[in-house]
């Protein structure tokens, strides 16, 4: 009867004592999310359905955050199309530009997302909660259609991998880098389908925002779900926030997994990867020197406070390199409140950073910081796919906000110990 | 030989002892501006001429504000196309994002425009400059192309139009109500290659950010400039900016006008323009009560720091309308920073407001606050017309800094006292 945090999650949330992998089951949903982008193609696969009210309006998030504040008419017309439903449906969590943030930092901030939820969004970053305990993952507009309609959803139930990252950290390596060596090790497809279940001392020792980090690039190995057995820090981070009871899972010991890997994450340095996979995951002292165009530090990935916080470092006290762009994006409102009361957007402008209201922006090459052919740019975001951020002959390095800091600073990829010297 | 300030500038600049209006005159030029948009076009006219150089690379500003952050790949191609001509040809003044601003708060912030200056700008807002006591102007691309070379441009001297604005301004009454008032009596063709000269009482207690307003509206009512005569507040406002030697003019007081309007300043209430046109202005009361989804401050028009402090004065401890979306644009990263530092973008943050890094952005519908159909803003730019801000059956209300934030309260056309109470 072992199983996995995973499976037993989702055994819960179908009613059942266990479950298996590979096994159907229909489970009921915490919470259902979609954005400005695909919130309008499950609205009209809604509408289709002829429902006169969606299954939980508390239970429905919806975040216009990837085109807004509306970049053009077509994007204007979408927030206004979801702002629509939003007010027929009295959905309760719908979020206004000037209140709303990126979906996926938005969310945990709320307390709308819990340890041991179910949760699908319509959106593939959406495996994000699972820094929190949680069971969440990005679905289909039309299957997101039927959940915010039933508040269920089949899955096929995923076997689970675990990750244990033995040591400590060094400094400057976070969550970004831990990730990013992992899907370098086992490649963009190397979880299809399957749960990555991350453990070890790196991970106890991992703040509750680089878990966040870490699982929002699940679905970059082919993940269905990334997850991090909750724990105190967990409890910490959520016992201001959570807004309903909630339920910290653990995988059995002797739980079964279809592979085992082992890091020694002490030995792990901050990682870029290249274009165009993130799986092209390299030491930063083997991309040292290539030349910028633009810096994003931002992102479903690393948009939190804390990741502020690392850059500000920094970045603090310095100028950024006269050629570059730097384009920093709190992802939430209350970040960039954080983050003024800090000292850290003073310090970020004082540098000759631009400081953007929250969005999803430029990391899906919507808007605010597109590439011209040929132009390069080290992104704390979680895809450099081929045109990922701009036109098709532009390139994205991905790495966390530490080595973006530096390179802001440099112009060229950098590590941070070169901008700080040894002391640091 | 008695001339107004506007025909001595022009004087000075051609060389000559006098100036008549309807004479055409070639000048030098202090400065020449253009923007993401135009310079492009400026540019490729520029590199026809077969020059090798611009005529001084110290008096040449590029400012990409108008698309940037980058909003796509056209807009990063065209900013692009800007940066590599500043390069190539050592333009000191090219402002990057993260150090840049909208052109027209910039340039008298950096001290590049002074007093008795004679600047072109592709741009027609190029008239904000005549608030210091400069004499400015948009032109096209093309005569913006021949003054990067040659620094000299071919004038007709225009036809001097004297307002005088007697008495003291009401509270919560400032440089925009004053033009849109101005502008409401005389119509969008009301000044038509005129110069507009701004007198009286209410304009000498006007602070410089409010004649640059006004003067940044006079081609909203088809002026070839306004102006200001510099005194004692201009002084104060450019002793610490100006980077080169500078002249005061002012009107000799028989110098000839083509008509000269008075107004009693007193009377004038809060301004709000109706769609479609800046001539449709009317006292506020009068539009009170008009829903809006939008709300915008900010603009080459009123997004300097006065106009922050007078919209946070108002929204400071009230919360945002929850319907509308509230977007402020701090003019350049001096306005953003001074403004956090004073506390004020906390304010606005806290209210539930998204704060932008500066851009014209939703001014002339580019990005950044996009409407939809049927949508309405109110907003402290500087033109109206149909579809300016979006959708072709989109509304755009004008009105200053107090209407806007008062409005962004109640999520109505307000007046500030409406809020506030007859204490204030």
């Amino acid at each position: 009867m072992s199983m996995t945090i995973t499976e037993k999650i989702m055994a819960k949330h179908a009613g059942k004592e266990r479950v298996m992998p590979g096994e159907l089951i229909n489970c009921s949903l915490d919470l259902v999310l979609a954005n400005d982008i695909t919130a309008p193609v499950a609205i009209k696969e809604f509408s289709r359905l002829g429902q006169d009210h969606v299954f939980d309006p508390e239970r429905v998030a919806l975040v216009p955050d990837h085109f807004t504040p509306n970049k053009d008419i077509k994007s204007a017309e979408q927030s206004n199309y979801v702002r629509q439903f939003a007010r027929r449906f009295k959905i309760t969590n719908y979020f206004e530009v000037g209140r709303m943030g990126i979906e996926h930092c938005l969310l945990p901030e709320q307390g709308l997302v819990l340890p041991g939820d179910l949760v699908i969004g319509a959106d593939s970053h959406t495996c994000t909660y699972g820094g929190l305990g949680a069971f969440s993952t990005g679905v289909g507009s039309t299957d997101l259609a039927a959940g915010m309609a039933l508040g269920e959803c089949w899955f096929k139930v995923p076997e689970s991998m675990k990750f244990i990252y033995h040591g400590k950290l060094r400094p400057w390596v976070g969550g970004k880098d831990l990730i990013l060596y992992t899907i370098g090790d086992i490649g963009v497809d190397g979880a299809l389908y399957r749960s990555m279940e991350f453990n070890g001392e790196a991970i106890e020792n991992l703040s509750v925002e680089g878990r966040l980090t870490m699982c929002n690039m699940a679905i970059e190995a082919g993940a269905k779900n990334g997850i991090v057995p909750p724990d105190e820090k967990t409890k910490a981070y959520i016992e201001k926030r959570a807004k309903s009871p909630y339920q910290f899972y653990a995988s059995d010991p002797d739980a079964s997994y279809v592979e085992v890997r082992e890091y020694d994450a002490s030995q792990i340095e901050p990682q870029v990867a290249f274009p165009h996979l993130p799986e092209n995951s390299r030491p930063v002292g083997e991309a040292q020197g290539i030349e910028l165009d633009q810096v994003v530090i931002g992102s479903c990935t690393n948009g939190r406070i804390e990741d502020l916080r690392i850059a500000a470092q920094i970045i603090k006290g310095r100028k950024v390199h006269p050629h570059l762009r730097v384009i920093i994006i709190p992802g939430t409102q209350e970040i960039y409140l954080q983050a003024m009361r800090e000292g850290i957007l003073e310090a970020f402008v004082e540098a000759g950073a631009a400081v953007s209201t929250p969005t999803c922006g430029p990391c899906l090459g919507g808007h605010m910081g597109i590439l011209a052919k040929g132009e390069k740019a080290l992104a704390t975001t979680n895809r450099n796919f081929v045109g990922r951020m701009g036109h098709p002959e532009s390139e994205v390095y991905l790495a966390g906000p530490a080595v973006a800091a530096a390179s802001a600073v440099t112009g060229v990829i950098t590590s941070p110990e070169e901008v700080l010297g040894d002391a640091n």
